[in-house]
């Protein structure tokens, strides 16, 4: 067996011993009748801990950030009050999380009994049971299992696991609480899971050959790097492709920090017109791009601002691949390793200086001065170290956050599902994956209060996010857009809410003294966390907010 | 035109005119940049009030309170992140909530230029647009409309509306942004929501005279009335048939307050096996049932426990009716209004003391003595009047809520989706539906713990629950059926949440003595919120949650 619980010989042991296989040390969820002899399976496992969110969603998004970091990310929840978690399971779906549902459900021989159950809908009613939430969730996942019946059990299981790991893309378990400890029927003979292959892969020579003939005829190639690269775990080989040439690189937003971003050759994250002066500089003097793993969408193109016309431009995605106007179904994890076999002849010269040299080292507070969001983010940039994973919810804090200078996977938002209210279970999640690291967690005020209360898994596991509050009182983003009540918020007392919690430690600030202050003592204490709350102006936006924000604008008058 | 808000001229004043003769006074929500400009045009409707809650779900509870109160409850949302509101469509769905969800949309020529935009999911893509949401939202509504065209958007939300209020349950609006201050190009000569016919209905009089014949033939007919007769608004017409008989009357749980407790003819709740002694007996005795807009789903028959067996028994809901073994598709509005044109010659005699006997006028708290649900319960009684609506969270506060003895129409739970965490969106839902009356929320610490913060929507409209948090210590609820750490939650200091709020009361309390104070200062107090939490056992079920969880459990420990 594959397994580090040897020998499962139920439905749900067999589960988690793939699940254990896979990296997963962590299940996030919420008990329920439906599910809780498998709540108890689990809490029984010696390597697999269930960790108790206080709701669905957050042990979706913190799920997310466990896929991110870990390579996979299992959520569980019972049957049909679970389903809030459809917000963490459509941010998978659209920004590539290996997120895997396991859901309660009802047991066949009580569903033909009788119907009307609690927790269900009915509205999609089968003879095998309810059917409601899988034809829900089917929209937003890769592939399905309904684990009714041990004697495919495992197949499914292993099929199913197959097809998160391989897409990228959520999936979900419907088990049956009667068939947790049915025995196995059948186990299956080959761990299905596995994705190498030692047949020639097509058409790879002919691209690679396409790329060498590109590369050596041009001065200054750039690499743009998507987050495909971090969910394909191909940070390595596109790495050292790029220092044996001396390309630079520029990441997508959703692919923040796909390499060291301290790197020589690293230049910033390239969002269109929305990008540093220096970075846009870097991508118009380019003459051949290589754009690996991105997805065009709306934020990471500055609202459709890369014009890029390049004739030398080769851009790989997951299954496929195009070079000039050339279409092939070249996988990005057969092209990334492959380019290390290319032999070009020459080594190329940077067309900028690289950013590296831009990281602000030192920070000197101006006393009694009011801090503002680019004071902010140039204080917290002194203390970050490759120690520390950043967190951003998404609002302002996500765009003053895309300048920070980080290492290598250490940046975790939803910059193309965009949903407020993730940073803080995100935040969790994170610190489960990776505990050696602390967890910086950067959040506006409209979305902590969506989830602010999460930081109560904090105190159970004895976390310690750092937790910055970026007051500006109500939904700034949307101010830019369009002005009314219906973007201001509650000015809850921030700091007040380890005294609910009993756990953690709350500090405010409004000056960039007290700001660095306040930094300082949250960063030499570990094992409790911090919520520092800066306030700021409602006013007081960053200037990639302003520039966003004027771009939406425009669409937002001009379509009315 | 059928609107307070003459002439509306565009699709989305359109839209707001008609829900503002429907009765809505407030729309509960969170802004959204594809929402933004129809939030601007609530917020400038001199009728509708915008109400921003903190997350979506909240504001689909809260709607799903004001249907049950008014009769039709909105929320708006924008699209993608606002697909959270799920969990309060699917209560709607299987609870049958009037309940509309209102969703902004990209316009269609954005969608066409790029279909990567934030928010979406594209899942599901058309020519047309992101169709993720709909194919999902489908599976819990009973009508939509995709407001995409001005020439047919009238007709449109006539339509949808109109299934709404028919069939009582929820439906879903997509508004693009362009589309909100398009001109209206058709508008619906008749308002298609009218549901009066002067047409002859079918088998109605055949009904009427078996339902005479049956009750002629009887000495002790009972009706047993449901939340149909609620939501249908069939309330007086109900009783005063009831009244003119001498006929007794139960209802179910989820039908709870669908004609005043206090009334000498109401018994109790019956819920099969779990009701009162004396509701049981009652049931007992009688030889022949009338059921009247009951759904006989697990909770409300006391998991299947209603063994009824009457010869002489009328079944009847929303659209259907089945007397002794024949099946009619007569209508509940038809039947229950066509029963006061019945003419039984006798009038019936009680089978049994009427209830209301029992309700306890006066609570004299033990000194000194740890306070129990129980007494909790009794000592509540004592102060509830026709000026208090009760809202119950699920778990064993709706245990023990059923037996509270409370006015017409003053109850609110979900007992039949059962989701935890409902509680303080549908006080807040309440009170803006009815101001006039008090409400009191008694949650469990649970479910608390999702949505306490909701409270925010107090401090910021001045509302005044009472929350009463049944502090057991963990999903009290699931300790019966199984134990284990996954049942365990971090024990907040709950009374502390209105130094963060920033408004309200809190007051903790461990004895009888204590919490009868508490009662007493809440009360007499308006215009702010009070969060009593009572520190209970572990181990302090009501006598129903026992009985409960017994039944519960031994179907869990057979299925596995």
């Amino acid at each position: 067996m594959n397994s580090k619980n040897s020998h499962p010989t139920t439905v749900g042991e067999y589960l988690l011993a793939r699940l254990c296989t896979l990296g997963t040390k962590h299940i996030f969820g919420i008990p329920g009748d439906y599910v809780l002899r498998f709540n108890q399976l689990i809490e029984q496992h010696p390597h697999i801990q269930f960790i108790n969110t206080t709701r669905e969603n957050s042990a979706g998004f913190s799920a997310n950030a466990y896929a991110h970091l870990k390579g996979l990310g299992v959520a569980c929840v019972t049957y049909g009050v679970g389903i809030e978690i459809i917000s963490a399971l459509a941010q998978a779906y659209i920004e590539n999380y290996p997120l895997v549902i396991i859901s309660g459900a009802i047991a066949e021989r009580e569903y033909k009994k009788n119907k009307k159950c609690h927790h269900l809908m009915n509205k999609v009613a089968t003879e095998h049971g309810d059917c409601t939430q899988l034809e829900i969730f089917k929209n937003l996942t890769i592939d399905h299992g309904l684990l009714h019946f041990p004697s495919t059990a495992a197949a499914v299981i292993d099929r199913v696991l197959h097809s998160c790991l391989e897409h990228k893309k959520p999936v979900y378990f419907e088990l049956p609480r009667d068939m947790v400890d049915q025995p196995l029927l059948h186990l299956p003979t080959i761990s299905s899971t596995s994705t190498s292959s030692t047949t020639p892969i097509p058409d790879l020579d002919k691209v690679l050959n396409e790329t060498q003939r590109i590369l050596s005829n041009c001065h200054y190639p750039l690499i743009w790097a998507g987050h495909e690269i971090l969910r394909f775990n191909l940070n390595s080989p596109l790495l050292r492709f790029a220092e044996k040439y001396n390309i630079p690189l520029v990441s997508s937003l959703l692919g923040k920090t796909v390499i060291d971003e301290h790197h020589p050759l690293f230049i910033g994250v390239y969002q269109g017109e929305m990008s540093s002066d220096k970075t846009l500089e870097t991508v118009k003097k380019c003459d051949c791009l290589l754009i690996a793993g991105v997805i065009f969408n709306d934020i990471d193109t500055g609202i459709f601002t890369t014009k890029l016309d390049h004739k030398h431009q080769i851009v790989v995605n997951h299954d496929s691949l195009t070079i000039d106007h050339h279409h092939y179904s070249l996988s990005l994890v057969d092209y990334i390793n492959g380019l290390n076999n290319l032999t070009i002849s020459q080594s190329f010269s940077l067309p900028y200086a690289s950013r590296h040299e831009t990281v602000i080292k030192k920070f000197s507070a101006v006393s009694e001065t009011k801090t503002t969001m680019k004071r902010v983010f140039e204080c917290l940039q002194t203390h970050l170290t490759s120690e520390h994973i950043v967190v951003s919810d998404v609002g302002d804090s996500l765009f003053a956050s895309s300048d920070l200078v980080l290492a290598q996977n250490s940046f975790l938002s939803n910059p193309y599902f965009t949903s407020i209210g993730t940073g803080i279970p995100t935040a969790i999640g994170a610190q489960f994956a990776d505990p050696s690291r602390r967890v910086v967690a950067i959040v506006g005020d409209g979305g902590f209060q969506m989830s602010a209360m999460e930081l109560s898994t904090a105190v159970r596991y004895h976390l310690d996010p750092i937790v910055i509050v970026l007051n500006n009182h109500g939904y700034g983003t949307e101010r830019v857009l369009l002005e009314g009540d219906f973007n201001d918020i509650v000015n809850w007392n921030y700091t007040q809410i380890p005294l609910v919690l009993g756990g953690g430690v709350g500090i405010k600030v409004a000056t960039e003294e007290a700001f660095q202050q306040a930094l300082e003592k949250a960063f030499s204490q570990r094992n409790t966390f911090y919520i520092i709350e800066v306030d700021l102006d409602k006013t007081d936006f960053s200037p990639s907010l302003t520039r966003l924000g004027e771009t939406l604008g425009k669409i937002v008058k001009s379509e009315n």
